[in-house]
């Protein structure tokens, strides 16, 4: 009996996987917020993580969200947007519930352009913002200035309308070619997306000659705009991904994980088969490299929801595609190899589209199986951006995911579908 | 006293070493060969490899000189070429006697534009042609014809002149640092040059940019032909190379090599110590991977200088910061490491501008001492394209530079500077 069920459970996440792995992203437009994410309102502010009531948010989320709403012209200044939200004139939404995800803080307001990415595949979409910028100071990063707000004028003004033009130009821009390429130069596609940055860029260069034939002054600005920003490209990962994941959800019977999520207090994650629930827990400790300056004790928590990476094999699953990296977040080749290696315990496949060159070109660790983590003790190993506790970027490191989200999804999952679990 | 030498010459070498890794190529100009390259005349072709009797020539080599002769206008067909060159109305001259570095057959001609980098350590100037593009049939590779010639026309109208425009603008474009980047990206920067590639086009793009006002459709062509010339990069780091290698040149009692360089019949190289005086053998065997349809049989030889690369410390030197190149050369990723970690036996130093992620960002091994050599018997590996013996790219692959080269050279280094070799 319990084989049986082994074995419908085999099949579910046999299907999910195949949905998530077959999954072709192609950025189809770039547009406002208002106009293509499902649900979206003039007073909905998006933000990242399993919601959380109000008086929860704090440190950089809570900043982030605040000042949203004054970009945003939802209110006057912080008192009147925390007015706004408690009244809910102003609406507090989680992304992942608008076909969204969020960098960090994850804030998103009417009027920002995202990117829409469609999986030709299966026809579902998903949308991520436009990244900031190189800068400490972002509102992503729970920053809320005078700087901060030029340039997301910039952003919205600028970039985002040359951007749609140069990609409906396109046709449309497929981008599982160019994270297989990246994965061969050295990107992992979340904190290392030079590559892939370079390689969407020249994709949409052609098209962006075009445009430049009639607004030529704002072209170059956003060519040089695209020059300096090395990780450009993991916002349209994080959409990718997004649309991967989403098709692998919802398979009966299936447990593997299709979100991972972080707000300032929790680490939350869904399962295929379980429905719009979150498994939440409290958020592990992150490990990584400080820029100079900062120590252990001024890293705090915002939220991010770039590890939809991790979810379909990507970003810390693929760590030993991107040995370069120990510059930027820490450890060692070897460390990043047997990082890898530990993730094939706890995932059902190998990545079709996304190779590691150091393992002779094995598919990443893909589609990760709540029952093979509670089983093993093996948790996710997440790459990601450090943020102060008072916002900006302090750095960036390597996070395991909680084994109690596992655990109780695990529980969750045993109850729904009746089966005697015994930790396999 | 043999110990007083050896200390004389480990001095020389360092010093040669410095010359060599303390190099700053810059791009400064794309001009056509004869306004730039010294001693270029009208009539004259320059040739890869240490200069051979014209008899001697064969193969996609010879062709690729008769072929040059006829799209220089110098003779109407091949065999007006060869006549000429019998009567020395055209004269045929090694590309390294004029600060040039020939890409296989390495033919030269005067009206071909060529890229020209300049040391800013030193003063001294390199010169390179400028990549075909990537067709199996390339005047590079052996091959004339109505295809070819059209390209090399493109390249020399359209290619050359953009390029010139957008380089003299941007008032000289540092190529160190691509090559740095390039190596954290997965390029070894010989057979495998794409991230460099996508750097350096980055770097060109405001002032391509700025060139497109005015000559928008060349513009879209140049762009069009970089966006899929993954290769293009090699002639410059090439020309970087060979500026680098020519500072370590004639250092007194210097034992490094500063050329390694292949024709039709013959691998040969040259020593920073021993003068102009070329050390040859015999062309050991490329093993590597042949596209579909091609067998062992089928490999030619047409000569080859892109081993200036080798000769600084990169190409088959940083293997293992090119772990894709499986895909294109053959190979694994373990011996891909143990390769460049054989060469730090054989090498003086380690390259402060060019390190190995996998190895920690340790600096790739840099500078052949022959003595070295021969006294542990490992000969330099060398990443490389491979000809068809009638021409035309059929692969790409390894070769061991031949013992005997470094023996020659070991003794003639013995008999100049009277120092008793016993073998170390």
């Amino acid at each position: 009996m319990t084989e049986q069920r082994e074995s419908y459970r085999k099949l579910a996440n046999a299907e999910a996987f195949e949905y998530m792995s077959g999954s072709e992203p192609v950025l189809i437009d770039v547009q406002e917020a208002l106009a293509v994410v499902p649900g979206m309102t003039r007073e909905t502010i998006l933000t990242s993580g399993a919601p959380l009531p109000w008086d929860a948010y704090m440190g950089g989320q809570r900043d982030a969200i605040l000042g949203a709403a004054v970009f945003e012209g939802l209110a006057e200044n912080a008192a009147e947007a925390e007015a706004g939200i408690r009244t809910g004139a102003i609406q507090l939404h989680p992304c992942h519930d608008h076909g969204c995800v969020g960098s960090m803080s994850g804030v998103y307001t009417a009027s920002m352009p995202v990117f829409v990415v469609e999986n030709r595949t299966r026809g579902n979409r998903g949308f991520c913002s436009i990244y900031e910028g190189p800068y400490r100071e972002r509102l992503t990063y729970g920053i809320y200035n005078e700087t901060v707000h030029r340039n997301l004028l910039f952003i919205r003004n600028v970039v985002g309308p040359v951007l749609r033009e140069a990609v409906q130009r396109s046709g449309g821009l497929p981008l599982l070619p160019i994270m297989t390429r990246g994965l061969h130069m050295g990107d992992e596609l979340h904190s290392r997306n030079t590559a892939a940055t370079l390689l969407f860029s020249r994709a949409l260069l052609p098209h962006l000659m075009a445009v430049a034939q009639t607004q030529p002054a704002a072209v170059d600005q956003v060519v040089e705009f695209l020059g300096r920003s090395d990780l450009f490209f993991l916002h349209l990962g994080m959409a990718a991904a997004k649309v991967a994941a989403d098709a692998a959800h919802a398979v009966e019977g299936a447990s593997l994980v299709t979100a991972m999520t972080l707000s300032c207090r929790e680490f939350a994650i869904r399962v295929s088969g379980l429905g719009q629930e979150w498994f939440r827990a409290g958020i592990p400790p992150v490990e990584g490299r400080l820029f100079a300056g900062y120590c252990p004790e001024d890293i705090g928590y915002i939220g991010g929801e770039s590890l939809i990476n991790e979810t379909v094999g990507v970003g810390g699953f693929a760590q030993a595609a991107a040995f370069a990296l120990q510059a930027y977040s820490g450890g060692s080749a070897q460390q990043m190899v047997e990082n890898t290696l530990s993730m094939y315990e706890i995932t059902v496949g190998e990545h079709p589209g996304f190779q590691i060159p150091y393992l002779g070109f094995r598919g990443t660790p893909a589609g990760i199986d709540i029952h093979r983590v509670t089983a093993s003790g093996i948790c996710p190993i997440i790459d990601l951006g450090v943020a102060h506790k008072a916002g900006g970027q302090i750095g960036a490191g390597v996070m395991r995911a909680p084994l109690a989200c596992f655990q109780a999804a695990v529980g969750a999952y045993g109850e729904r579908y009746r089966i005697q679990e015994s930790g396999a």
